[in-house]
């Protein structure tokens, strides 16, 4: 049965298959209507090679998923006299001996340039890093680079696939600070989930990077591993899952009370999930000068009888949200509630529920892949909604913030990215949007808004020299 | 004082200095002279611009040294009607921002590409990964990547300069990696010199990398630190100054021998030096075949005594090397010696110690920059002379040995690179010069023969299959 969110054909799940048929007429509109017939969006249809009486041809096929793939070849192989010769995935193709590689800024291909970036040359450069450490910052890749690193704990959807499992995902990362902020990035797995151990590692490495992109690590161990690589590194860190969705919730969020016209610092807001990234939205929002955060996860309003662990977050959470002491479950926190933000899973929330908000309600379902509410459920009942999907309007993507985020900090070589420089993110996103443009399908710009990160950069770099942490002049 | 061997002007002390005088004939002859005195070689000479009565020209000039540069710009200076505006380091330019950077492999421009590179399309690759680790060595980096790793211990002739400072040798280390064997190699250098933590810390990022380089990690230390991580990791583990030398050592001998018609096993050989370089090199010399190696030290040949601390390799030393149990100074060991070795430093060899060598004597003085002999001093009295240095024949690079290690073992997926590998490397090296072209200045290919990468890379995977270390079936 299909789901009502399944998602439709996609490109990720696109597959080629190599078929070897009998040339004739009408032999291949026949196979075309077999996998339309089981719901395969045609792509490209190529030719292999043409034979005396057969033909070979290459048939790109986006499919819903894996399971609805093998169902469009099953199709394809009971039509008589067409055999399937080969069946090759274009993701898994993609992906293939990685993503990403080195390049070299010159090449060495003669004695002279060999002889300046390598011995004898390099000795120079090296004598002169030796006098001054700081020189470190100019004259090598720590000028630009930055570490995206993880422990594979808390990856995606998918929860504690560990580090070889992650790479990919931070190998695309890396790809995602060269495309959009052009930042060298390089992904590092550890072989490790203990915190101690995490923030050992990323320091002793942390030589040749100006900055750490913490990543898919795992509530609460995140928040810690964060701090004490923010107190102990001088260098910008920052826990993407946290921040980078944190900053662009309040972009959007901005842009969308703009549209009610309420005050960030007159509304009731609803956080569902106490992880990593509901956790610092509740940060952010607090800092932006939201003062009526209440915060549930599966089973409720939190409450201190719910932590296993007491740490800073938690501490902070029970102290600075909640000003009213609601107890009870999520229909009794979102009595009255102007802002719904769901950082859980699918199901959560229902159009009963967004009923009992104040008017205009609204409604960020961030759950990935399926939001906490299908949107064909909550359009109609609630004033604006946002999701993490591609395939419905105000797409809430931290690749708005992490890429400009990194880059005005790199370009400031500040020593941290503080409070002050994710909220001048935040800021720089949301007028990203004019508000000629603004409407209620259109709070948060596009990730391939390439001025967007130019924007945001500029913002952040301003606001860590106006905070103090900016180490290079503003030029 | 100008040393006997102080090194020609070069492009690692290239400069440009921007000159601003009057547009007349015959003024620039006269700035060209003044540099020419001053010992200077004239680089290209560019126009800047043109004005009404003045000229500003960029003028490249390549030095011997630091002070020899601030010489020439001072015998500039001191021409009345000429102001220097700028003087500009080349080699320093070259560095500025690093040398390496990422390149994503596609472009991650459309939303098609950034579904299946990142999220959604990346979570069936990871649930791949999950499902067979395995498969993290044909869908990341890892199949193609290696951490070139030091802790700045002992760096080039410089010494323990410490990680940062080291940073611009592994980047240069990296381009070699990418232009010799289109290997995507990563310098990290690690803030520790604890054999502990580097081994702990090696282990823990060793996730996304196919293999480790280690690199300028002082003796001892790096004998315990290679043997955990070989012991330890499942990827192939070197450390280049051992074995990077040592290989290039053998295949230079190799082909010396030839030229005087002798039998490595048959030979006595001395080698002054018994670090990193050192040690490795007697190790591949006896592993193929030598018997009579003695290996001395500043104070004379090697005895039990003269150790602070007896690890393997030092045992290894005092029981497989100086079978006639000889003790004395250099002079004493050196005594019929077939082919002295030296990696120590400069003047510990002389005319006279040759003159007790031998017939036919083979000379391997390796110190960096500065050989254990003038060249000039031993030429016409050892049959064959090596240096490390590109200025004379028969340089000693390891740039021949390790990128088609390294990327031997890659392809064949070795599990580590063993004797044999290193031997098969020595041999496809040495096997770089014909018989025809082999003479006493001609012992070993240049640096720049791409034929001899992918020979090495071959004999190197072959190597791999035949012991057993390889899991990639050969192709």
């Amino acid at each position: 049965m299909k789901s009502k969110l399944a998602p439709p054909p996609s490109v990720s799940y696109t597959f080629t298959v190599r078929l070897r048929f009998e040339n004739r007429v009408g032999r291949l509109a026949e196979i075309l209507s077999a996998i339309g017939r089981a719901g395969g969006d045609m792509g490209a249809v190529d030719i292999v090679r043409v034979e005396p009486k057969t033909m070979v041809r290459d048939l790109t096929i986006h499919a819903r998923d894996e399971e609805h793939e093998s169902k469009i070849v099953q199709a394809i192989r009971s039509l008589r006299g067409v055999s399937v010769t080969n069946v090759s995935d274009r993701v898994f193709l993609l992906h293939l001996g990685g993503k990403i590689q080195i390049q070299n800024k010159v090449s060495l291909n003669t004695r002279d340039i060999l002889s300046m970036a390598y011995t004898p040359g390099v000795a120079r450069v090296c004598k002169a890093i030796a006098q001054d450490k700081g020189k470190v910052n100019q004259l090598t890749i720590k000028m630009n680079s930055i570490a995206v690193v993880s422990d594979g704990s808390a990856v995606l959807g998918l929860g504690n696939i560990g580090p070889e499992a992650a790479l990919p995902v931070m190998e695309g990362k890396a790809m995602l600070f060269k495309e959009l902020a052009n930042i060298d990035a390089y992904p590092l797995c550890l072989q490790t989930q203990d915190v101690e151990q995490i923030v050992t590692t990323v320091k002793h490495v942390a030589t040749g990077f100006g900055g750490i992109n913490l990543e898919d690590i795992s509530a609460p161990r995140c928040f810690d591993v964060e701090r004490r690589l923010r107190e102990e590194l001088d260098i910008p860190v920052m826990h993407d899952d946290q921040h980078g969705t944190a900053v662009v919730v309040l972009a959007g969020l901005r842009n969308a009370l703009k549209l009610v016209k309420k005050q960030l610092n007159h509304i009731k807001i609803v956080i569902v999930g106490s992880g990593a990234a509901g956790t610092a939205t509740a940060r952010i929002l607090y800092s932006a000068g939201a003062r009526n955060i209440v915060v549930c996860h599966r089973r409720g309003i939190l409450e201190p009888s719910q932590f296993q662990v007491l740490g800073d977050m938690q501490r902070w959470l029970l102290q600075k949200t909640n000003p009213q002491r609601q107890r009870g479950d999520l229909s009794r926190a979102i009595e009255k509630a102007d802002v719904f933000i769901g950082v859980s899973g699918p199901g959560v929330l229902s159009r009963r529920l967004v009923q009992r908000m104040a008017k205009n309600p609204i409604v960020f379902a961030l759950a990935n892949p399926e939001p906490e509410i299908a949107p064909q459920e909550a359009l109609g009942y609630c004033r604006v909604l946002a999701t993490v999907r591609s395939d419905f309007p105000n797409q809430i993507n931290n690749a708005l913030a992490f890429p400009g985020i990194f880059r005005g900090a790199l370009d400031a070589r500040a020593s941290q990215i503080n409070e002050a420089m994710k909220l001048a993110a935040a800021r720089a996103i949301a007028d990203g949007i004019s508000a000629a443009e603004l409407n209620e399908e259109y709070i948060v710009p596009s990730v391939f808004n390439r001025r967007v990160v130019r924007q945001v950069a500029r913002a952040v770099a301003a606001a860590a020299h106006r905070s103090g942490v900016a180490r290079r002049r503003s030029s």
